[in-house]
Protein backbone atom coordinates (compact mmCIF):
# COMPACT_ATOMS: atom_id res chain seq x y z
CA UNK A 1 0.00 0.00 0.00
CA UNK A 2 1.21 3.46 -0.64
CA UNK A 3 -0.02 6.75 -0.47
CA UNK A 4 -2.26 8.33 -2.43
CA UNK A 5 -1.03 9.91 -6.04
CA UNK A 6 -0.75 13.54 -5.03
CA UNK A 7 1.30 13.00 -1.41
CA UNK A 8 3.45 10.36 -3.15
CA UNK A 9 4.42 12.54 -5.43
CA UNK A 10 4.91 15.16 -2.91
CA UNK A 11 7.15 12.70 -0.76
CA UNK A 12 9.40 12.02 -4.12
CA UNK A 13 9.85 15.22 -4.96
CA UNK A 14 11.21 16.70 -1.33
CA UNK A 15 13.63 13.73 -2.51
CA UNK A 16 15.70 15.98 -4.57
CA UNK A 17 16.71 17.88 -1.84
CA UNK A 18 20.28 16.66 -0.42
CA UNK A 19 20.16 14.77 2.59
CA UNK A 20 16.47 13.58 2.46
CA UNK A 21 15.55 10.30 2.54
CA UNK A 22 12.24 8.49 2.30
CA UNK A 23 11.46 8.51 6.18
CA UNK A 24 12.46 12.76 6.14
CA UNK A 25 10.61 13.19 2.68
CA UNK A 26 7.66 11.31 4.93
CA UNK A 27 7.81 13.76 7.77
CA UNK A 28 7.87 16.65 6.00
CA UNK A 29 5.18 15.90 3.44
CA UNK A 30 3.09 15.40 6.68
CA UNK A 31 4.18 18.75 8.56
CA UNK A 32 3.96 20.67 5.51
CA UNK A 33 -0.03 19.75 4.80
CA UNK A 34 -1.29 18.57 7.91
CA UNK A 35 0.48 21.84 10.22
CA UNK A 36 1.96 24.22 7.50
CA UNK A 37 0.50 24.82 4.56
CA UNK A 38 1.00 28.55 4.42
CA UNK A 39 4.69 27.48 4.66
CA UNK A 40 4.27 25.12 1.90
CA UNK A 41 2.66 27.90 -0.09
CA UNK A 42 5.67 30.04 0.48
CA UNK A 43 8.31 27.27 -0.37
CA UNK A 44 6.39 26.85 -3.70
CA UNK A 45 6.59 30.37 -4.52
CA UNK A 46 10.26 30.92 -3.41
CA UNK A 47 11.15 27.88 -5.61
CA UNK A 48 9.73 28.86 -8.86
CA UNK A 49 10.48 32.70 -8.64
CA UNK A 50 14.62 31.90 -7.52
CA UNK A 51 14.37 29.23 -10.59
CA UNK A 52 12.82 31.44 -12.92
CA UNK A 53 15.32 34.41 -11.77
CA UNK A 54 18.49 33.84 -10.82
CA UNK A 55 21.47 32.96 -12.81
CA UNK A 56 25.17 33.80 -12.60
CA UNK A 57 26.68 36.48 -12.17
CA UNK A 58 28.39 37.70 -15.55
CA UNK A 59 31.68 39.05 -13.19
CA UNK A 60 32.22 37.03 -10.67
CA UNK A 61 29.94 33.75 -11.51
CA UNK A 62 28.16 33.93 -8.09
CA UNK A 63 24.30 33.03 -7.54
CA UNK A 64 22.02 36.06 -8.28
CA UNK A 65 18.86 37.53 -9.85
CA UNK A 66 21.28 40.53 -11.66
CA UNK A 67 23.15 39.86 -14.45
CA UNK A 68 26.01 41.77 -12.23
CA UNK A 69 25.88 40.53 -8.23
CA UNK A 70 26.27 43.36 -5.80
CA UNK A 71 29.74 42.76 -4.69
CA UNK A 72 30.97 42.92 -8.31
CA UNK A 73 29.14 46.17 -8.99
CA UNK A 74 31.00 47.95 -6.20
CA UNK A 75 33.66 49.95 -8.01
CA UNK A 76 36.00 50.45 -4.56
CA UNK A 77 36.09 46.64 -4.56
CA UNK A 78 37.34 46.25 -8.18
CA UNK A 79 39.50 49.24 -7.67
CA UNK A 80 41.38 47.27 -4.59
CA UNK A 81 43.20 44.63 -7.76
CA UNK A 82 42.14 42.04 -4.74
CA UNK A 83 40.72 39.27 -6.03
CA UNK A 84 39.73 36.01 -3.85
CA UNK A 85 38.91 33.00 -5.52
CA UNK A 86 36.19 30.54 -3.53
CA UNK A 87 34.03 27.16 -4.28
CA UNK A 88 30.53 27.93 -3.38
CA UNK A 89 28.50 31.04 -2.72
CA UNK A 90 28.23 30.12 1.07
CA UNK A 91 32.05 30.77 1.12
CA UNK A 92 31.71 34.45 -0.06
CA UNK A 93 28.75 35.36 2.49
CA UNK A 94 30.91 33.54 5.30
CA UNK A 95 33.75 35.24 4.36
CA UNK A 96 32.15 38.71 4.20
CA UNK A 97 31.00 38.46 7.21
CA UNK A 98 34.88 38.45 8.67
CA UNK A 99 34.50 42.34 7.24
CA UNK A 100 38.39 41.40 6.95
CA UNK A 101 38.49 41.55 2.87
CA UNK A 102 37.50 44.72 0.69
CA UNK A 103 38.59 42.86 -2.77
CA UNK A 104 36.62 40.86 -5.70
CA UNK A 105 35.56 37.68 -5.57
CA UNK A 106 34.98 34.81 -8.34
CA UNK A 107 32.84 31.69 -7.26
CA UNK A 108 34.25 28.66 -9.04
CA UNK A 109 31.07 26.77 -7.94
CA UNK A 110 32.37 23.63 -7.23
CA UNK A 111 36.30 22.16 -7.57
CA UNK A 112 38.05 20.40 -9.81
CA UNK A 113 37.60 16.56 -9.88
CA UNK A 114 37.88 14.92 -13.44
CA UNK A 115 36.53 11.60 -12.28
CA UNK A 116 32.98 13.45 -12.44
CA UNK A 117 34.10 14.94 -14.94
CA UNK A 118 34.74 18.47 -13.80
CA UNK A 119 37.31 19.87 -15.48
CA UNK A 120 38.80 23.37 -15.43
CA UNK A 121 36.37 24.57 -17.74
CA UNK A 122 33.41 23.66 -15.56
CA UNK A 123 34.34 25.79 -12.78
CA UNK A 124 34.79 29.02 -15.00
CA UNK A 125 38.77 29.13 -15.19
CA UNK A 126 38.37 30.03 -18.75
CA UNK A 127 36.23 33.06 -17.58
CA UNK A 128 39.11 34.02 -15.01
CA UNK A 129 42.06 33.57 -17.57
CA UNK A 130 40.36 35.84 -19.83
CA UNK A 131 39.58 38.51 -16.07
CA UNK A 132 43.31 37.76 -15.53
CA UNK A 133 44.24 38.96 -18.87
CA UNK A 134 42.15 41.90 -19.45
CA UNK A 135 41.78 43.28 -15.38
CA UNK A 136 44.62 44.88 -13.37
CA UNK A 137 44.74 42.45 -10.83
CA UNK A 138 47.75 42.43 -8.19
CA UNK A 139 46.68 39.78 -6.30
CA UNK A 140 44.53 36.69 -6.27
CA UNK A 141 44.11 34.86 -2.33
CA UNK A 142 43.12 31.17 -2.80
CA UNK A 143 40.15 30.08 -0.31
CA UNK A 144 39.35 26.73 -1.87
CA UNK A 145 38.70 24.37 1.25
CA UNK A 146 41.41 22.27 2.53
CA UNK A 147 40.34 19.04 0.95
CA UNK A 148 42.39 17.01 -1.87
CA UNK A 149 40.00 18.30 -4.33
CA UNK A 150 40.69 22.37 -2.96
CA UNK A 151 44.29 21.67 -3.19
CA UNK A 152 44.21 20.55 -6.69
CA UNK A 153 42.13 22.94 -8.01
CA UNK A 154 44.32 25.86 -5.74
CA UNK A 155 47.24 24.72 -7.45
CA UNK A 156 45.52 24.85 -10.61
CA UNK A 157 44.92 28.17 -10.39
CA UNK A 158 48.28 29.07 -8.96
CA UNK A 159 50.01 27.94 -12.46
CA UNK A 160 47.51 30.24 -14.25
CA UNK A 161 48.23 33.50 -12.06
CA UNK A 162 52.03 32.68 -12.28
CA UNK A 163 51.86 32.53 -16.62
CA UNK A 164 49.70 35.86 -16.06
CA UNK A 165 52.45 37.11 -13.46
CA UNK A 166 50.00 37.89 -11.14
CA UNK A 167 51.32 37.32 -7.25
CA UNK A 168 49.11 34.31 -5.26
CA UNK A 169 48.57 33.46 -1.96
CA UNK A 170 46.97 30.73 -0.54
CA UNK A 171 44.73 31.55 3.08
CA UNK A 172 46.17 30.05 6.39
CA UNK A 173 45.22 26.62 7.71
CA UNK A 174 46.37 25.77 11.48
CA UNK A 175 44.78 25.47 14.55
CA UNK A 176 41.38 27.13 15.18
CA UNK A 177 40.65 29.90 17.34
CA UNK A 178 39.01 28.64 20.53
CA UNK A 179 39.98 24.43 19.18
CA UNK A 180 42.50 22.65 21.83
CA UNK A 181 45.82 20.95 20.70
CA UNK A 182 44.09 18.13 21.65
CA UNK A 183 42.00 17.34 19.69
CA UNK A 184 43.22 19.14 16.81
CA UNK A 185 44.05 16.71 13.66
CA UNK A 186 47.62 15.62 12.82
CA UNK A 187 47.40 17.37 9.16
CA UNK A 188 46.13 20.54 10.79
CA UNK A 189 48.74 20.26 13.50
CA UNK A 190 51.73 19.89 10.97
CA UNK A 191 50.32 22.69 8.49
CA UNK A 192 50.41 25.12 12.63
CA UNK A 193 53.82 24.36 12.69
CA UNK A 194 54.87 24.62 9.06
CA UNK A 195 53.48 28.37 9.18
CA UNK A 196 54.30 29.12 12.11
CA UNK A 197 55.38 33.22 12.60
CA UNK A 198 57.81 34.44 14.63
CA UNK A 199 56.88 36.72 17.10
CA UNK A 200 58.49 40.10 17.00
CA UNK A 201 60.64 41.34 20.00
CA UNK A 202 59.39 45.35 20.37
CA UNK B 1 26.27 40.41 4.30
CA UNK B 2 23.17 38.57 2.84
CA UNK B 3 22.72 36.95 0.11
CA UNK B 4 20.04 38.17 -2.92
CA UNK B 5 16.86 38.84 -1.71
CA UNK B 6 14.97 36.39 -3.83
CA UNK B 7 17.73 33.67 -2.63
CA UNK B 8 17.34 34.58 0.83
CA UNK B 9 13.70 34.40 0.83
CA UNK B 10 14.28 30.75 -0.91
CA UNK B 11 16.66 30.04 2.05
CA UNK B 12 14.29 31.12 4.35
CA UNK B 13 11.09 29.27 2.91
CA UNK B 14 12.72 26.04 2.94
CA UNK B 15 13.45 26.56 6.57
CA UNK B 16 10.11 25.92 7.28
CA UNK B 17 10.62 21.88 6.60
CA UNK B 18 10.93 20.15 9.83
CA UNK B 19 14.45 19.24 10.95
CA UNK B 20 15.78 21.77 8.48
CA UNK B 21 17.94 24.99 9.71
CA UNK B 22 20.07 27.77 8.35
CA UNK B 23 23.25 25.81 6.83
CA UNK B 24 21.33 22.90 5.47
CA UNK B 25 18.71 25.12 3.70
CA UNK B 26 21.32 27.39 2.23
CA UNK B 27 23.14 23.69 1.07
CA UNK B 28 19.60 22.38 -0.22
CA UNK B 29 19.37 26.47 -1.93
CA UNK B 30 22.40 25.90 -3.39
CA UNK B 31 21.84 22.25 -4.63
CA UNK B 32 18.77 23.03 -6.56
CA UNK B 33 19.91 26.41 -8.00
CA UNK B 34 22.89 25.21 -9.51
CA UNK B 35 22.71 21.35 -10.13
CA UNK B 36 18.93 20.31 -10.03
CA UNK B 37 16.87 23.06 -11.32
CA UNK B 38 14.33 20.76 -13.05
CA UNK B 39 14.09 19.56 -9.51
CA UNK B 40 13.44 22.20 -7.57
CA UNK B 41 10.79 22.87 -10.24
CA UNK B 42 8.82 19.52 -9.94
CA UNK B 43 8.94 20.05 -6.14
CA UNK B 44 7.57 23.24 -6.70
CA UNK B 45 4.74 22.02 -8.94
CA UNK B 46 4.11 19.01 -6.30
CA UNK B 47 3.78 21.38 -2.80
CA UNK B 48 1.55 23.39 -4.71
CA UNK B 49 -1.22 20.61 -5.93
CA UNK B 50 -0.38 19.08 -2.81
CA UNK B 51 -1.55 22.11 -0.69
CA UNK B 52 -4.45 23.08 -3.34
CA UNK B 53 -6.13 19.14 -3.63
CA UNK B 54 -4.63 17.10 -0.32
CA UNK B 55 -7.74 17.52 2.58
CA UNK B 56 -8.66 14.83 4.97
CA UNK B 57 -10.88 11.57 4.26
CA UNK B 58 -14.61 12.48 5.55
CA UNK B 59 -14.40 8.77 7.54
CA UNK B 60 -10.72 8.40 8.64
CA UNK B 61 -9.50 11.40 8.98
CA UNK B 62 -6.01 10.79 7.01
CA UNK B 63 -4.70 12.93 4.48
CA UNK B 64 -5.98 12.15 0.70
CA UNK B 65 -7.35 14.09 -2.19
CA UNK B 66 -10.40 12.40 -2.20
CA UNK B 67 -13.44 13.16 -0.56
CA UNK B 68 -12.82 9.02 1.49
CA UNK B 69 -9.90 7.82 1.27
CA UNK B 70 -9.14 4.29 -0.37
CA UNK B 71 -9.64 2.38 2.52
CA UNK B 72 -12.50 3.36 3.70
CA UNK B 73 -14.42 3.20 0.43
CA UNK B 74 -13.61 -0.94 0.82
CA UNK B 75 -16.83 -2.16 1.76
CA UNK B 76 -15.39 -5.49 2.80
CA UNK B 77 -12.71 -3.72 5.57
CA UNK B 78 -15.78 -2.09 6.46
CA UNK B 79 -18.12 -4.70 7.20
CA UNK B 80 -14.96 -6.63 9.04
CA UNK B 81 -16.05 -4.12 12.37
CA UNK B 82 -12.34 -3.81 13.04
CA UNK B 83 -11.23 -0.78 13.75
CA UNK B 84 -7.88 0.42 14.37
CA UNK B 85 -6.42 3.79 15.92
CA UNK B 86 -3.12 5.22 14.73
CA UNK B 87 -2.06 8.76 15.19
CA UNK B 88 -0.38 9.47 11.61
CA UNK B 89 -0.83 8.36 8.17
CA UNK B 90 1.84 7.17 7.90
CA UNK B 91 1.13 4.47 10.71
CA UNK B 92 -1.48 3.15 8.37
CA UNK B 93 1.17 2.98 5.45
CA UNK B 94 3.07 1.11 7.96
CA UNK B 95 0.28 -1.78 9.47
CA UNK B 96 -0.68 -1.80 5.91
CA UNK B 97 2.65 -3.34 4.78
CA UNK B 98 2.54 -6.37 7.47
CA UNK B 99 -0.78 -7.66 5.60
CA UNK B 100 -1.73 -8.51 8.93
CA UNK B 101 -4.97 -6.39 9.38
CA UNK B 102 -7.73 -6.02 7.33
CA UNK B 103 -9.97 -3.57 9.09
CA UNK B 104 -10.13 0.36 8.92
CA UNK B 105 -9.13 2.79 10.45
CA UNK B 106 -9.04 5.77 12.39
CA UNK B 107 -6.13 8.65 12.00
CA UNK B 108 -6.19 10.92 14.99
CA UNK B 109 -3.26 12.86 13.16
CA UNK B 110 -1.55 13.69 16.23
CA UNK B 111 -1.91 12.82 20.47
CA UNK B 112 -3.32 14.39 23.21
CA UNK B 113 -0.81 17.03 24.62
CA UNK B 114 -2.96 19.59 27.13
CA UNK B 115 -0.19 21.66 27.18
CA UNK B 116 0.47 22.96 23.71
CA UNK B 117 -3.41 22.87 23.16
CA UNK B 118 -4.32 19.45 21.58
CA UNK B 119 -7.32 18.65 23.67
CA UNK B 120 -9.69 15.35 22.29
CA UNK B 121 -11.37 17.81 19.67
CA UNK B 122 -7.96 18.28 17.73
CA UNK B 123 -7.48 14.48 17.45
CA UNK B 124 -10.89 14.21 16.27
CA UNK B 125 -12.53 12.08 19.35
CA UNK B 126 -15.43 13.73 18.33
CA UNK B 127 -15.68 12.61 15.13
CA UNK B 128 -14.91 8.82 16.60
CA UNK B 129 -17.27 9.25 18.83
CA UNK B 130 -20.12 9.74 16.23
CA UNK B 131 -18.66 6.81 14.29
CA UNK B 132 -18.95 4.39 17.35
CA UNK B 133 -22.44 5.66 17.83
CA UNK B 134 -23.70 5.17 13.88
CA UNK B 135 -21.43 2.29 12.63
CA UNK B 136 -21.42 -1.47 14.07
CA UNK B 137 -17.72 -1.91 15.09
CA UNK B 138 -16.69 -4.79 17.29
CA UNK B 139 -12.98 -4.30 18.18
CA UNK B 140 -11.12 -1.36 18.64
CA UNK B 141 -7.17 -2.04 18.06
CA UNK B 142 -5.14 1.02 19.90
CA UNK B 143 -1.78 1.18 18.09
CA UNK B 144 -0.70 4.79 18.89
CA UNK B 145 2.89 5.30 19.77
CA UNK B 146 4.71 4.26 23.14
CA UNK B 147 5.07 7.14 24.32
CA UNK B 148 3.72 9.50 27.08
CA UNK B 149 1.17 11.07 25.22
CA UNK B 150 0.28 8.04 23.03
CA UNK B 151 -0.53 5.98 26.22
CA UNK B 152 -2.63 8.62 27.47
CA UNK B 153 -4.72 9.20 24.07
CA UNK B 154 -4.96 5.61 24.16
CA UNK B 155 -6.38 5.72 28.00
CA UNK B 156 -8.72 8.12 26.95
CA UNK B 157 -9.98 6.25 23.40
CA UNK B 158 -10.36 2.82 25.76
CA UNK B 159 -12.79 5.09 28.21
CA UNK B 160 -14.52 6.43 25.50
CA UNK B 161 -15.31 2.90 23.61
CA UNK B 162 -16.18 1.21 27.32
CA UNK B 163 -19.07 4.28 27.44
CA UNK B 164 -20.13 3.02 24.26
CA UNK B 165 -19.43 -1.17 25.09
CA UNK B 166 -16.89 -1.95 22.00
CA UNK B 167 -14.14 -4.49 22.92
CA UNK B 168 -10.77 -2.73 22.97
CA UNK B 169 -7.68 -4.16 22.57
CA UNK B 170 -3.75 -2.38 22.95
CA UNK B 171 -1.19 -3.84 20.07
CA UNK B 172 1.84 -5.75 22.09
CA UNK B 173 4.95 -4.05 22.92
CA UNK B 174 7.81 -6.59 23.90
CA UNK B 175 11.66 -7.05 22.41
CA UNK B 176 11.46 -6.56 19.22
CA UNK B 177 12.17 -9.20 16.02
CA UNK B 178 15.72 -9.51 15.71
CA UNK B 179 16.73 -7.41 18.73
CA UNK B 180 19.14 -8.46 21.30
CA UNK B 181 17.82 -8.90 24.76
CA UNK B 182 20.98 -7.47 26.01
CA UNK B 183 20.59 -3.59 24.57
CA UNK B 184 16.41 -3.60 24.59
CA UNK B 185 15.67 -0.92 27.55
CA UNK B 186 13.83 -1.56 30.86
CA UNK B 187 10.63 -0.41 30.07
CA UNK B 188 10.30 -2.41 26.58
CA UNK B 189 11.65 -5.81 28.76
CA UNK B 190 9.47 -5.53 31.34
CA UNK B 191 6.71 -5.05 29.20
CA UNK B 192 8.11 -8.37 27.65
CA UNK B 193 7.60 -10.19 30.78
CA UNK B 194 4.03 -8.70 31.89
CA UNK B 195 2.86 -9.39 28.44
CA UNK B 196 4.52 -13.37 28.29
CA UNK B 197 2.40 -15.79 26.58
CA UNK B 198 1.77 -19.34 27.57
CA UNK B 199 3.14 -21.79 25.39
CA UNK B 200 0.53 -24.98 24.94
CA UNK B 201 1.78 -28.35 24.97
CA UNK B 202 0.03 -30.02 22.03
Amino acid sequence: MRFSPIIEELIQALKVLPGVGQKSAQRMAFQLLERHREGGERLAVALQTAIEQVGHCSVCRTLTEHSTCGLCADTLRRDSGLLCIVESPADVVAIEQTSQYQGCYFVLMGHLSPLDGIGPDEIGLDILAQRLEQESITEIILATNPTVEGEATAHFIADLARRHQIRTSRIAHGVPVGGELEYVDQATLGHAFSGRKWIENN
